[in-house]
């Protein structure tokens, strides 16, 4: 139905009309990012015979969803990459900006290679878990524990 | 042994000679006090169907003791006290001083009733694992997520 709308409204250009869907998508996306997140599940995830720990808070829009497999698996997964990758912040925005000894990349958890598929970030991981589940989502906050990592 | 000098250097009078056990008993809890704890584990426990998680960091002296089913038990049940009964700070000593709405046994988690026997304290219940394994033990850390309790 998009597609035809998109058509029609490019007049019959096949290039055009995909350039239509393209914006109606991130649209779409954009529109879901701005949808409240209330609703979620904490997850753990213990590793290393118990010396390393990581906890999430992932939110979506209802309680329906966060029962789902799907968002359940996502969370779980995040827990993993966290407990892995030791992210130092969620996103580039909460990374201070004037530190250049920063990677991003590396520091960012949204901006993070996917441990199960380094091909795309953990950001990709949750818009496809969005598209899946038909709501927002969001990770609001996390913390990973290494045993003697703090001065005692 | 403990005892029997105790009776000589208190000339056989059985009050002041466990007056002298107390003080050399305290005395010993504070030696391990100060010995220095670089080992330990990291538990996690999710409550709640997934709608409060709490994660702690328990160190002990030595990683053999860190195996054992006696600290694990204590770090499982640390876990599971900070998600029952919500603490905002580990001591006394963290807690700010001059805020005087704070309840410090609500507050502290050392000093919060254990949920398993609400007559001693959480500090109480450390020291006796501490008498069964001949370590010192300090909880260094905890986190507590409650979905939606944090603003978006």
């Amino acid at each position: 139905m998009d597609c035809r709308k998109a058509l029609m409204e490019a007049e019959g250009e096949t290039e055009k009309a995909l350039q239509i869907l393209k914006e109606q998508g991130l649209l779409r996306a954009k529109k879901k990012a701005e949808r409240s997140t209330t609703q979620g599940v904490i997850e753990a995830y213990i590793h290393a015979g118990g010396r390393i720990g990581a906890m999430v808070e992932v939110n979506c829009e209802t309680d329906f969803v966060a029962r789902t497999n799907e968002f359940k698996e996502l969370a779980h997964h995040l827990a993993m990459q966290i407990a892995a990758m030791n992210p130092k912040f969620l996103s580039r925005e909460e990374a201070p900006e004037e530190d250049e000894d920063i990677d991003p990349q590396a520091a960012c958890l949204l901006l993070q290679s996917d441990i199960r598929d380094p091909d795309r970030s953990i950001q990709d991981t949750i818009d496809e878990t969005i598209a899946k589940v038909g709501e927002n989502i969001r990770v609001s906050r996390f913390a990973r524990f290494e045993v003697g990592s703090q001065k005692s």
